[in-house]
């Protein structure tokens, strides 16, 4: 038994769910299917979730929301339309999201992440529907109703035990389930949204717990590649990679998996193949436990910006126990996480996301530095980058590093942090923002020039 | 007006007291004096430091103590004879030896404390008793009577502030101060000894105090040298370098000056000099405030071994707000400091100096990072060395890290951890235990091969 989870572009109109249909007719065992909002049908269009939060925001303002309502039910009657389904689900669609706007806007956040999630929602309605149309055997199965029991953190719940108990009943079911994804109920019945990626979240959720055989996540590119194909000119495939390769990658910017969605299917040992809608006969790229990887140490690189360093500097900072601790305890006490810690004898940084800092919140940590610590120096810098090599016993092959830092500084830039030591799997590089790109294409042509395809 | 301190091997024997003696006559500015006990003559020599430490577990152990006691007095008797000194001087060290041994035994620690500051200090009895008979104006003077005042923490007292207000008034007394190095007395007059390399801390302390022009550290060197001599052959001398840079190296097993030592001297802006008793009229090495750094941008290369790494593992850890401080409260429960935290996305290590665990503290903290932590992997690993290149400068010198890199590997040893980001000027890898003389021996041929002299 598989599932499949179609992404944005792959349910964003009519045609696109034609090519859903045939995927799913194609092969017996794809019996659950965990769909998107219908996403960007052309460069310039706007996503239904887009569409729908400005609906949300028109109807909070007070003002007639109308224009913004007809917008979304008109994309789901011109899909339904173009599926030859008659007017009966747009109907449907209608009546749901008049029922959403005129629910209680107390909860503010709530009220916009109801009408957010019915993208999802009612696009697995409208698929089921057509689905049921051309005769395959299919119904629109409700979060609720299958008991997917999420933790009571309204952007970033998780899944608790209890669903993976409630939703294995799904196996039981005869035909096609098609399922939304991105949001499922507290213990209380309140509807909580997944984190970013959260379609993604789903299908491994529900994969993890009816212990599927495989979960395809289908999307729009033939496979992951071993470096950002808008920076580097036809970067090679990734047939194969491991949960931690493709979780490091995740990390770092690469945008076709999300990370935290890989949990479930990790812990339950389900394989993950990432596969595209237009193109279903490519192979697509599996994501496994193990792999072999004498062919080539990095599989592959990836980068992110926005990154802050938070410096420190005391004389004698290493005979002071606990000085490390209470540091990370001030950015806890601004709600700040961490990602890494370049320490030096006298010298330590705290590398963050800037994100989560405000002028407010970095005039503090300075503050608290200096008055509890009793630093001799702290500043904080901006406008960094953290570029990721990622490859399963990378860091067991001799001579790796001085191939990356030799390739970097032929680049013409400057290595501003290397953290190397933890992960088996991974190398990061901390460099300047501005040289993200040039970084990226030397490393790519040192590690990939002369191969065709990895983890095979 | 300028504070000479000299060594265990410089004070060891008539012969080199002597030359201390005309090292002082040289410089009518050498002004303080401060001196080790008398360390080796030869190679199989035994130090006055070590006899007085059998002298003191002999007492301890309520057994007859006269054959060790007779061989301290016999050692400065010898060095008083030679010195033409009459018999006056052994009956005072001989005395002083005796109402130690008979002092309150309850505190062994302090007990043991007391003997071997004995080396010093009558050392220092013995060499302003010779200074007067040469016709030098000198006078012994004990850190009790001069305000040595330290913190209350045996064997690793700090001078207190009112310290150095004391010490000031050593200025205008008008001979030459011969001072024992390494003890001090906390408020309740209760003898403290510093850290290792007690009495460089002396020294420093009174130049800080006085206001030194410069603080002179007379040892058996020429200069500190880029690299250990005994691994590397005829290691360049470094004519100049900074606080920093001298700190850095010390850490890392230069054994020339103890780390500690500087921050008197470093914190009163009091340039320091390493010179050679047995070559006065070398330069030696200063060590400054600023220096140019653009002849060469890695001045030395130290390494030391006895590391350890405790690693672990938490699936989404990045996630966990204060899970890096928890581990670290961990480890500072059991009084454990640690070096370098190297991380990866879902991995930790801490790098700890080894002799500070024990196979009961690891089997606590490896509990604790199950039961409170729930990490899904968490090991202990040994022998490990941390090389560092040190130099201001070096980390805005692009390429340099790719050198570093290369060397090691084709010294043919893999690189377990990199640390760099935070110090300016040093950059830290991690290696095993067994490659370092290999790994030493590369960088040093990679930064060094071609440089005549250092820091100038």
């Amino acid at each position: 038994m598989k599932v499949c989870k179609f992404g944005g572009t792959s349910v964003a109109s009519a045609t696109q769910i034609k090519k859903v249909a045939a995927i799913i007719k194609e092969d017996a065992t794809r019996k659950i299917v965990v769909v998107s909002a219908p996403g960007k049908r052309f460069d310039d269009d706007i996503k239904v979730t887009d569409l729908l939060i400005s609906l949300a925001e028109a109807s909070l303002s007070g003002k007639d929301a109308e224009e913004e309502l007809q917008a979304v039910v008109e994309r789901y009657a011109d899909i339904a339309a173009e599926l030859g389904l008659d007017h009966e689900i747009a109907q449907v669609i209608e009546q749901d999201l008049r029922d959403r706007i005129s629910q209680d806007k107390e909860n503010r956040d709530l009220f916009i992440d109801q009408l957010k999630a019915s993208g999802e929602d009612n696009n697995a309605k409208l698929i089921a529907a057509y689905f049921s149309s051309i005769g395959l055997e299919a119904e629109y199965v409700n979060p609720k109703d299958a008991g997917l029991i999420v933790s009571d953190e309204p952007g970033r719940a998780r899944a608790l035990p209890e669903a993976y108990e409630n939703l294995r009943n799904l196996r039981d079911r005869k035909g096609i389930v098609v399922f939304p994804g991105f949001f499922g109920y507290s213990k209380d019945g309140v509807m909580m949204t997944f984190a970013r990626g959260g379609s993604d979240i789903t299908g491994s959720i529900l994969a993890a717990a009816i212990g599927a055989e495989l979960y395809e996540n289908f999307t729009d590119v033939d496979s992951v590649f071993a470096a950002n194909p808008k920076i580097v000119d036809q970067p090679v495939e990734i047939k194969r990679m491991t949960y931690r390769e493709m979780r490091e990658l995740s990390y770092a910017g690469f945008s076709v998996f999300h990370d935290e969605a890989l949990m479930p299917a990790f812990q339950h040992s389900v394989p993950v193949c990432i596969k595209n809608t237009n193109n279903p006969s490519a192979e697509g790229t599996m994501i496994v436990a193990e792999r072999e990887y004498s062919n080539s140490p990095v599989i592959g690189i990836a980068a992110d910006g926005g990154f802050s360093t938070i410096y420190v500097s005391k004389y004698l900072m290493n005979r002071e126990l606990g000085f490390g601790r209470r540091l990370l305890q001030i950015l806890e006490e601004e709600e700040i996480s961490y990602e890494h810690t370049p320490s030096g004898i006298d010298d330590l940084s705290v590398i963050v996301r800037s994100h989560q800092l405000s002028p407010e919140k970095e005039e503090r940590i300075i503050q608290k530095c200096r008055e509890d610590l009793k630093v001799d120096d702290v500043h904080i810098e901006h406008h960094f980058a953290m570029v990721v090599l990622v490859g399963e016993g990378m860091n067991n092959t001799k001579g790796l590093t001085a191939r990356a830092t030799t390739a970097i500084s032929q680049a013409g830039a400057n290595i501003e942090m290397i953290n190397q030591g933890s992960s088996e799997v991974s190398l990061v590089f901390g460099i300047k923002e501005e040289d993200t790109t040039n970084v990226l294409r030397a490393l790519y042509k040192e590690f990939f020039s002369t191969t065709a395809v990895l983890g095979v």
